[in-house]
């Protein structure tokens, strides 16, 4: 008989992307996925970009190239980085990556061994704990609140745990959450990690995406000892289909990472690398992400007043000032995975939420993505949701 | 200080990605590369297929898609197994991944456990024995000869060793050998794993790249237990710039890959796999694999032939029948890597051989790679390669 590593044995299917399969059929208003607005995306710019790309340099693009990435693109990520979260850094430190599901994936395989400890909040994206889950980690959740991680429960955690090896954190528009940290606790939480010298992987795929209040600093760009390991990607920003995100990290840190890649499939796409960077060259990306807000922000407002006129008072929801989740809490007798089901047959969907706690619980919570539909179909999914929940209110 | 995980140790870079820094100076004869030649790439082809892709499905094409892959390129590269490699398969056998290279770091995920025992063919692909390392399993090598690996060396070797949880071989102009399992060896060799039950992971990246002789059935086609895991990949016979390989395997198994393939990177580019199905809706790839084999066939006869001009006879090296690479044993006393520091002060580059045996030694063999340089350039790389062995003769 054919034996499976030990790891084989935590990895399943993303309940998500099962999930996603059902809400593919076209009369489903699916809430479920975490896609972007596909009537956004710059079709006819890429093609444009294609085009140039394979005129100009067509041999080149579709050769092999270099593990770390095309170096005009990392240029501009690098300018990205500094422009939008104030990160001071340069190409050399910038590696990447198929999409930033790649970075979590790596950031396990650099940093956990076997049994090793990971703190996250609780709840946490997903498929960052499938990732981590290959080498078989403990996981620790830190609770949170509507401001973020709770600073006195990760610091209790850290004075009474050994082996923590690496901390995973989406600070901005969390996922499943939808919410920010403040100022304060992202200063309290640098304090925190630079006393215990705990690397940080910080999450940061829906960071451009803010409809209201100012930009919070990264905490990469509060970081004095170069703990923090920044996540970004293309996906939110411009279109996932091409695989495109990056690694930002000290140099020490970014050689291992480096490595990884060479090992898992050697460089990312060498012709999506370089059409974006000609898209990036030839268009104005900073309208193109103020025109997904502006749709972004509107649904969230549609979705937000829905859910005040069809939501018994039993529940409350998150607000969140950009991203694209809001997160339900029901009434703990009621079970949104099997709600889940009752909503299913009124062809309306969710993510419910327990499989965003790596350690189980919370059942009567789910996940709600507001920017992939219409405002008509948000305010009729929410209105047959809402009829759900009370139909099961005791 | 940040600790890393324990397998970051044995991860290093690989010697060949870094030599091919060094060589990419335009100045250099390179041989050490195992990159398709960039002249024949099918640019207009892809930027056609490109423009009708973005036409025709744009806003699809940049959205994400099934972790599995494209139904309709799977379906190609279905049919395409069939007719090249005589393996009977469908659909939901098939997962697409970035490049084969990813296919490897797949199998040591899904197979082995720390120390577990993978078999390989001594020497190996660099690439292979890298992507594995990040598992931390033991390497035993397997002897080989010209007709491939030795049977009666396999036969030993399991008898006596516990553990073993994967073979990996490269039946077809292996790399770094060039040299292809006879028929007699194949069949042997699946008459044992039958036996053992052992996974084998079958890499053919340039089975299509025969030049003579008749084509040998895959060891996939003749496994009758649902053993072998066939690796392929679009990187040889139309680009690599798109990084599109696959895994063909029994439904149990491909399911782990499939889990493997969530956690590490959601899935392969949407658009460069629909890109690459419409190119090969719009263009005969046979055909365009033709022109391959007749270009990279007379740089083997090219290189054969000045070898056997200007290597001294100490030297002995493999005749390949197709694929990419010739191998070269100098005599015990001279070490390649030494040489090869000479070699590039002459300007002409090879990977020295040592790298693609896991348990070191062999110092006295290289790698030559005869896709990618034009045969005037081959005749004077290799004339220059032969005085330096020359000057090296005791």
């Amino acid at each position: 008989m054919v034996r499976f590593a030990d790891r084989m044995n935590l990895l399943t299917g993303s309940e998500i992307r099962e999930l996603l399969k059902l809400t593919a059929q076209p009369d489903i208003i699916s809430f479920a996925g975490g896609l972007p607005a596909p009537e956004l995306f710059p079709v006819e710019g890429m093609k444009e970009a294609s085009m140039k790309t394979l005129d100009e340099m067509g041999r080149a693009a579709l050769q092999y190239s270099t593990t770390e990435g095309f170096v005009p693109l990392r240029e501009k990520i690098v300018a990205r980085m500094k422009a939008k979260n104030n990160i001071d850094t340069d190409v050399d430190h910038v590696l990447v990556t198929s999409g930033s599901q790649q970075g979590l994936d790596f950031s396990a395989r650099v940093f956990l061994n076997k049994d090793d400890v990971v703190l996250l909040e609780s709840p946490s994206y997903l498929g960052a704990v499938n990732a981590f889950k290959a080498c078989e980690p403990k996981f620790i959740e830190v609770p949170t609140d509507n401001n973020g991680m709770i600073m006195e429960e990760l610091e209790k955690i850290l004075a009474k745990t050994e082996n923590v090896k690496m901390i995973y954190v989406i600070p901005d528009f969390q996922n499943p959450s939808g919410r920010t940290w403040t100022l304060e606790r992202r200063h309290k939480f640098m304090e925190i990690i630079t006393k215990y010298e705990i690397p940080v992987i910080e999450d940061n795929p829906y960071g451009e995406l803010r409809f209201e209040n100012e930009n919070m600093p990264s905490l990469k760009s509060l970081d004095t000892k170069g703990l923090v390991i920044f996540l970004g990607t293309f996906s939110k920003i411009l279109a996932p289909g091409y695989r495109l995100g990056w690694v930002c990290a000290e140099a020490e840190i970014l050689a291992k990472y480096n490595f990884m890649k060479q090992a898992a499939d050697l460089q990312a796409s060498t012709v999506a690398q370089m059409e974006t960077n000609t898209f990036l060259d030839m268009y104005d990306l900073d309208e193109h992400v103020n025109k997904i807000k502006e749709v972004y922000g509107k649904r969230r407002d549609c979705m937000l007043k829905a859910m005040d006129a069809h939501f018994p008072k039993e529940c409350t929801w998150t607000h969140p000032d950009g991203g694209l989740f809001t997160w339900v809490v029901l009434p703990e007798y009621i079970n949104a995975k099997e709600m889940a089901t009752q909503c299913l047959e009124k062809k309306v969907a969710y993510v419910p939420g327990g499989s965003f706690f790596p350690n189980g619980g919370h059942e009567n919570t789910f996940r709600m993505n507001y920017s992939c539909m219409p405002e008509e179909k948000i305010e009729e999914g929410i209105k047959r949701i809402g009829e759900v929940i009370k139909a099961n209110l005791r």
